[in-house]
């Protein structure tokens, strides 16, 4: 079984989806003009960037509704967009944190609003103030999640419980967000945690939340498939995130959306990273260091970097710890639907995230 | 009528309400500590400063409940801390934005995280550092006030609606918060700017939301009765952030928590601003526009600021403007209930935010 056919069910979601994104965040831009011109103009903005991600969470969360016996496509569809919303502003102020410029293809959101202001003479560094309009941007974006949530068509109780998961679950990737600048900050790190970094700021939150939140729509009972539910939905967030590290550093800078190797220039303990400094020789060790928080990667010292990687055997540990979520995820399956057409999809996504090429 | 009744009934709030925010804030603290050190001291630093507050907001919540005939006071004394929990992320945030340094008498969340780092060798900037610790602190604080609120006793539906108004008005909060930072940036402001900032930011989202959420878990139906207490609610919120604007200007900074006048500091153009620039004379208009956004003013600029205020009679037009509010708000408490008792507790305690003196 290859990835076709979750490729080809996440870009089905995506051109359903993407109308109501748009249908409800036009009305919000509305509001918020309503307000002011910034205010209105910071929604714009979220509303062209938010709009241009992969959806693989909006998509994790139908499909586990699905799943789950739940048969208002429409409402689902609706309501997945929440975690879109939610998605969008946590890389808002993710590309604060990381003082990032690029995403998606874009600026950031606070490099936009500071080149709105660079050169001007104003009480207000520009800096500062694009990122104090990205820092609103965020929780605009929180709280638009929550609303959609809230007025999705679904009974009060499995409402409340989605509500309940997405609290949960938003503030361990806060942990996880704090823990990942700290980790830049460490002398030494441990594999262990950077793996807790990648589980709380990733694998759980792409992986689990989506689909616990489906699921609790749907107005799930069954302890057991739930179980077997978010273990594949963990699996499935760490071969995305594994899959995305590749990526990050060996994908192509127009597909990516962001400067290939950013991780590196940011200072991140990445799993590679964390396989050179053990076992690499001493003079990859040595070149690691150096690259490591450099703020702008030269083409040279990216591919220098690659090759590293390669040698000393970072990157073949890093895909085969991929594929072992891949099959570690496979085995709970048959465990969560007996339908072997949904058996298929689920298998064919899992896999696609570790075949993605971007 | 005077106050006392008000400042009374705050105290009692708060003695019943403290130890609720730290039984369910140590759960996080001890939640947090198993993702790591750092995610644990984030929460414990907000508490420590959370439980600060004058906790307004929860007391009208709480209010509310019992004034639209709610009989679960130990569940909406529990739940009430969502709003209090909800307003320290909000100015864990706003003093990021203003790049404040105090706040209730303790150095700002960032700072805290900034000194920690203060003269370590590191790849990433101390104030950067503490900026993106802050920015976590705050994303966790959004989703902890509606954990509470999704897990408190009250029935599902009234939850939703509960949910569905904090996140309507979170996200005017953020277009004015946007906006206040923004105006900043603005040479000619006018009045109407600055009282949407305040609407937005402070009068609506103090008196209008907490009583709105009270009365949803009420089971509030009565639409009448429900307008005027979102009247009350409006001018309750101007008066108390009138008399904020003054004790921030006249006040101490021991009792203020945060430097005297750092409204000025920050370049707000606040009402007092406003007054002057239109009403004052050239040479108040010039030393105003001197001290406006000036890092840190002497004790002697501050004195001379105190006095222009006064002498401009701006100083008369905010206190004014402020007891008009509490007129204002005294009109409405007749049409929400016709019990005396409650009439003449809603009458004192708004009269209660002009008496303030901290």
């Amino acid at each position: 079984m290859d990835g076709k056919l979750g490729k080809d069910y996440l870009k089905n979601y995506l051109i359903k989806a993407d109308p109501l994104l748009d249908r409800y965040l036009q009305a919000k831009i509305h509001n918020s003009y309503k307000s002011g011109k910034i205010p209105g103009k910071i929604l714009e903005r979220f509303l062209v960037s938010c709009r241009k991600g992969k959806k693989i969470r909006g998509t994790l969360m139908t499909l586990a509704y699905e799943l789950f016996g739940g048969k208002n496509t429409a409402a689902i569809l609706e309501a997945s967009i929440a975690i879109e919303i939610f998605h969008f502003a946590i890389l808002v102020h993710d590309d604060i944190q990381d003082s990032d410029y690029l995403r998606r293809g874009l600026p950031t959101l606070h490099k936009q609003f500071e080149d709105d202001e660079k050169g001007k003479a104003s009480l207000v560094d520009p800096a500062h103030y694009g990122m104090a309009m990205a820092l609103n941007a965020g929780i605009s974006g929180y709280f638009m999640a929550l609303e959609v949530l809230m007025k999705s068509k679904f009974s009060a109780v499995g409402k409340i419980q989605a509500g309940h998961i997405f609290a949960d679950y938003a503030i361990r990737l806060a942990d996880g967000q704090a823990l990942d600048i700290a980790n830049i900050m460490k002398k030494n790190i441990s594999e262990k945690d950077i793996l807790t970094v990648l589980r709380l700021k990733s694998a759980e939150y792409t992986g689990v939340l989506p689909m616990l939140l489906g699921a609790s729509l749907a107005g799930v009972s069954d302890k057991k498939r739930l179980r077997a539910l978010k273990a594949y939905g963990l699996a499935f967030g760490w071969a995305f995130q594994i899959q995305d590290d590749v990526l990050g550093i060996y994908g192509k800078e127009d597909k990516l959306g962001k400067p290939v190797g950013s991780d590196i220039s940011d200072g991140k303990n990445t799993l590679f990273i964390s396989y050179v400094k053990k076992h690499g020789t001493k003079q990859q060790k040595e070149y690691i260091k150096k690259v490591l928080g450099k703020a702008k990667l030269t083409k040279s010292e990216l591919k220098r970097t690659q090759s590293i990687l390669k040698e000393s055997g970072a990157y073949d540990y890093v895909i085969n710890l991929g594929w072992k979520y891949v099959e570690k995820g496979k085995k709970e399956i048959s465990k969560i639907t007996k339908d072997k057409k949904m058996q298929d999809l689920l298998e064919s996504l899992i896999v696609y995230m570790m075949e993605r090429t971007l």
